[in-house]
């Protein structure tokens, strides 16, 4: 459990250090724990703003396509959303997503298991009208939640002593 | 009113641009709520700390003695808390706005209009024990006092086509 591998987890580096600095994790359930003190009380708003940053830009169709099924959207289960994605709805997002960014200053972060491509959407456009305020304690819900995510995966992985990371 | 005397209202260049958009306001009411407007629901998480980093940071005595009075605590109404200013309370400031800006990355803003300096401290010390993501709302609101104190003078200055700035 290294920090190379906390911050494939989730792209703070204060959040990594401190995650290294609290390790080893005798269960998943004090790693996540710790990330959720260090996320919500120790990491200020430029950490989760690096965070944010580390994950992919989409604001394009290719992208999307390439991206679509990644960790952006959380880990491995991204079943539901990619059958059901479309071209249609691929540019749509791509379109979105760039209002989005425009709007907030960083990308849109979502939990997307189970969600199908359309939910995606409407998800996305409804996040769209609110204050950035709103939208920073939001994506910062998100990335917890893929974090933990994440996590289950570094845990279960057994590279905890040779910083395996996730991605 | 141009986007250089907004700017000396509030250090988001966002804001300057959209308050020069939307000027002259013919009453320092419409004013107000047009940089309530665009400083809740335009101006993104990175123009608020923009805002903030144009704040003079308060590291020690020297520069505490120098700014208590200044804009950083309210544009011209310092009399409660420089009277009542002494040499160990104002090392406690220096003390404390460094523990505050190591913890949330941005510095201490408050408008202290009729507070002591004692109370500034205690308020402070409280803050300073908040989330990150609460300073930021309390910091955020803090700056549009601020602001609303700075288009009250740069409205009643004058300098309405000059672009006269209120430092």
């Amino acid at each position: 459990m290294t920090e190379a591998g906390f911050l494939g987890c989730c792209g703070s580096t204060r959040f990594a250090r401190e995650m290294a600095l609290r390790a080893p994790f005798s269960s998943l359930d004090l790693a996540v724990e710790a990330a959720r003190d260090i996320w919500w009380n120790k990491v200020d708003v430029q950490g989760w703003l690096e965070a944010f940053a580390a994950h992919p830009r989409i604001g394009d169709i290719e992208s999307l396509r390439t991206k679509f099924a990644s960790e952006r959207f959380c880990s491995g289960e991204q079943e539901a959303a990619l059958s059901s994605a479309n071209e249609h709805t691929l540019q749509e997002l791509a379109d979105w997503n760039r209002k989005y960014e425009g709007k907030f200053g960083h990308v849109f972060l979502i939990c997307a298991s189970g969600k199908s491509s359309s939910e995606i959407l409407a998800a996305l456009k409804e996040r769209s009208t609110n204050r950035p305020i709103e939208e920073l304690q939001n994506a910062a819900s998100e990335q917890q939640k893929i974090t933990e995510l994440r996590l289950a995966k570094l845990m279960s992985s057994g590279f905890n002593s040779s910083g395996g990371d996730t991605q």
